[in-house]
C-alpha cells in the first residue's frame, strides 16, 4: 500500500473518509432527482460513476467536453448543458450518437444554435441576480415564443443564484434566495415544463422552489465555502513538500505554487503557518502571530486547504483518494479542457 | 487553412509575427549560451525545439517532468533544474537514462537528494532578495564544503532576482539587479565554477553579471510584464466567444474563465470593454468609461490579454499557431503536471 509521501508532490488527495460523509449528508436530504450534480466541480467520469450509484443520474455540465465525456462512459443518460454555447456542430454530433442533452439558452443566437445542432429540449436561462448569463425576466415570453416556433420543447427555467453562495449568514441566504427565486418562479410561470433548475452548494438546502439543485462543489468544499456554516467538510487536499526552509526558520517554501491551485479567492491555509506569497511553483510560508519561528523541516510533507475548488482540480490530471495516510488508487480528472 | 472561430473556445493563440520578433530581438541581445530558456514559461517541447533551432541548446526547468520530457525529445543536451528538489530517484532515473543534470540545490537536504540521485554538478542556488527558495550567502560556504565532501561537482551559482522583474523605472531596476548581483558575486568567490545562472525577462539586458539568463516569458509576454517598458510584445492571447449580452448592453459575457487564464496578477484585458468578474467559465464584460454600451454580439470571437502568461499556459493542452486571422497548426503543451 503507497503512502501519501510516496507520490511526486505537488498532487490533490481527497480523503475518501470525509467525502464519502459529505455525498452520504447530500442524499439524506437531497436525493436522487432533486439533486443535479455539476460535473464542472470535478471534471471526472470516475466520480460521475461514484454518484450515480448513490442515485444521481442526472448531471449538469458546463462544457460540451464534460458532455461528451459523460456519455462516452455510460453516463449520458439526463444531461444538462447549464451554460450557453454557439456551437451547434459538437451538439449536432453528440445527438447523432444518440445523446439526450437539454441546453440552457438566454438569446435567440443561442436557440438557433440548439436548433442548428439538432437539440429537442432547451432551458429558458433566467438572470436572478448574478451579474453573467441568462436573460431578464421581460424576455422571457418573447424567446420561449421564438424557441417554440422554431419546433424547441422548453422543458422549464434555469437560474443560478451565484451571487449568494457565500452570503455568510444562513438567514440573510435564505432571503436572498427567495427574493431570487421570486423571479424564477415568474419566468417559469411563463415557460411552464417540469424543471426549475438552480442552486448549489451554499443554498442546496435553502432554494425552496428548485426542482434539481446545481452542487458539485459539496463532495469536496474549499476554505470559501468553509466560511458560510454548510454541513460538508473539506475532503481535499493540496499535499505539497517543503523544500526549503530558511535558517532562522522565518521562512519556508513548499513546491505548490499557482500551477497547482487557484487564488482567485485568496491563497491555501496550512497549519502552523501562514502563506504570504505564491508563486508559479511555490508557496512562501511565514510563522502565524502565535508561533515566532516555523517548526517545518525540509522534506516535510504538508497539506494546503484548498481556496476554490473547481479551478483548483481542473489544474489536475488525477486525484489520490486517501484514508489515514495511505494511498487506495486514484480518480482520474479526464474531462478537462475544451 | 482553419480560421480563428473553426476552433472550440476557449483556446490560446500564439500570433507567429510577434513571437518570432520577440525570439529575434531576444536573439540579438542574449544569444547562444548567454540565455537559458526557462521551459516552465511554456512547457512544450515543440517550442523548445524551435529555440534549438535558434541557437538555444541549454535549458533550465522548474521540474523534473519538464526534464524528463525534454531528455526524451532530444533536447537534453545542456539540462538545469533550477528548483530545489528531494526527489532522488526520479533524478536516479534520468541519470540511469543517460541524461546529464545540473541541480540547484540550498541545503543539506536537497544536496543528499541530488547525490543519492547519481548527479554530478551542482549549482549553489543562493537568496538575492526574493523571499523564495536560495540559501543565505552565510551558508554558501558551508554548503559548498557540505557537497564537495559529498563527492558533487560545483559548476557556480544560482540567484534568481524574482521580487525585480516588474520594478517600472528601468534604472530603479537595473540598480536593484546590481545590488542583487553583488551578493551573488560574493557567493560566487567562494564557489568558483563557471556558471552564473540568475535573471529573467524583467532583467535580461540588465543583469550584467549572470554568465546565463534564465527568460522564458520574453517569447508571449504578458499584461504585467508590458508595464515595465522590456522590447517584446504580447504575443499570446486568450480567445474567447461573447455567449451573452445584456438586453441594455451593459454586460456581455465570454467563455473563458479561471479555468482557461490564472487571475494572480489580476484580470485579462481586452479592448472596447473591462472584464468586471470572472468565474470558472465566464468572465463578465462591462463598456469602459469612454463608451456607455458594449457593441459585442452573441457569437463574436474576442481576445483577451493574458494577465501571467506561465500559469495561463499551463492550462492549456496547445496553443494554437495564428497569423492574420488564419490557423497555421498548433504547438503542444506536453510538460504540464508534475
Amino acid at each position: 500500500m503507497r503512502k501519501l509521501n510516496d507520490l511526486q508532490t505537488p498532487y490533490l488527495a481527497v480523503d475518501l473518509e470525509i467525502f464519502e460523509k459529505n455525498l452520504e449528508t447530500m442524499k439524506s436530504i437531497r436525493p436522487g432527482s432533486s439533486l443535479r450534480p455539476h460535473v464542472k466541480a470535478f471534471k471526472s467520469t470516475d466520480i460521475a460513476a461514484i454518484l450515480k450509484q448513490a442515485g444521481y443520474s442526472g448531471f449538469c455540465c458546463a462544457t460540451i467536453k464534460e458532455l461528451e465525456g459523460l456519455a462516452a462512459n455510460g453516463l449520458g443518460d439526463d444531461l444538462l448543458l447549464a451554460n450557453e454555447t454557439l456551437n451547434a456542430s459538437r451538439l449536432r454530433s453528440l445527438v447523432d450518437h444518440g445523446v439526450e442533452v437539454i441546453v440552457a439558452v438566454d438569446s435567440t443566437e443561442t436557440i438557433d444554435a440548439a436548433k442548428d445542432g439538432g437539440i429537442r429540449n432547451v432551458l429558458i436561462d433566467v438572470n436572478v441576480g448574478l451579474p453573467r448569463c441568462g436573460c431578464d425576466l421581460n424576455e422571457v415570453e418573447i424567446l420561449s415564443g421564438y424557441a417554440r416556433r422554431k419546433g424547441l420543447n422548453i422543458k422549464g427555467v434555469m437560474g443560478y443564484e451565484g451571487h449568494l453562495m457565500f452570503t455568510p449568514d444562513r438567514a440573510d441566504r435564505k432571503r436572498g434566495v427567495a427574493e431570487a427565486m421570486q423571479v424564477l418562479q415568474e419566468a417559469h410561470s411563463i415557460t411552464g415544463g417540469d424543471i426549475i433548475s438552480a442552486g448549489g452548494t451554499g443554498t442546496f438546502d435553502l432554494n425552496e422552489l428548485a426542482t434539481e439543485i446545481q452542487a458539485g462543489s459539496f463532495l469536496f468544499m474549499d476554505t470559501r465555502y468553509s466560511t458560510v456554516g454548510l454541513p460538508f467538510e473539506e475532503s481535499l487536499t493540496i499535499v505539497s513538500t517543503v523544500i526549503s526552509v530558511e535558517r532562522d526558520r522565518k521562512r519556508a517554501v513548499c513546491d505548490a505554487g499557482v500551477k497547482s491551485f487557484a487564488t482567485d479567492y485568496g491563497k491555501p491555509k496550512l497549519e502552523d503557518g501562514i502563506i504570504e506569497f505564491c508563486s508559479d511553483e511555490h508557496s512562501t510560508i511565514v510563522p502565524t502571530e502565535q508561533r515566532g519561528d516555523l517548526a517545518f523541516q525540509v522534506g516535510d510533507l504538508i497539506h494546503l486547504r484548498v481556496p476554490h475548488v473547481d479551478p483548483t482540480i481542473a489544474k489536475h490530471s488525477r486525484l489520490a483518494c486517501s484514508q489515514e495516510g495511505y494511498i487506495y488508487g486514484d480518480w482520474k480528472v479526464d474531462l478537462r479542457g475544451w
